[in-house]
């Protein structure tokens, strides 16, 4: 299934990179850094338990905010992009 | 039904500043601002096409990014959230 992960954090402090970081990287385990903070997973349940636990360990709850959205999986239609482009469809194949 | 958009943006410029908070304007017409740059805005078929258009008036798609994702009538299982909140319900009442 597809998951949307967003992630806010304060940029601006040498911490909140390294959190930001830290959550990009075990997110791009599992799919695509769509936007700066946003990112596209494809897991399935047990995955999915287990990202979340991690993410969750990662952030500073005091001040990150972290949103998981179940968008299940048939989301083709359910997502639209405008502007410049981040990142790749994972479950695309790549063609050279 | 629930929309979610998340505008990927450089607020290190003050032209990046000035149009993210364009675009929130818009988005919490029609509901939530649930993180910097992410937004839950619940609106029908007709809403969903001109907030479209206005956001991608007010973006600037050689350096912007913007995303929408469509979750649908029954959303309320479909998002999970952690650390700091941000935003209100705007379909739950507001009870003083």
């Amino acid at each position: 299934m597809l998951v949307l992960i967003t992630y806010d954090v304060n940029t601006e402090t040498a911490a909140g990179k390294t959190r930001l970081r830290k959550v990009a990287k075990q997110c791009v385990n599992y799919g695509t850094r769509v936007q700066n903070s946003v990112f596209e997973c494809i897991v399935d349940n047990a995955q999915c338990v287990m990202l979340k636990a991690v993410l969750k360990d990662l952030i500073d709850v005091n001040v990150d905010s972290l949103r998981f959205y179940y968008l299940g999986n048939k989301h083709d239609t359910k997502v639209e992009h405008f502007g410049v482009e981040k990142g790749v469809n994972v479950e695309k194949p790549l063609i050279f």
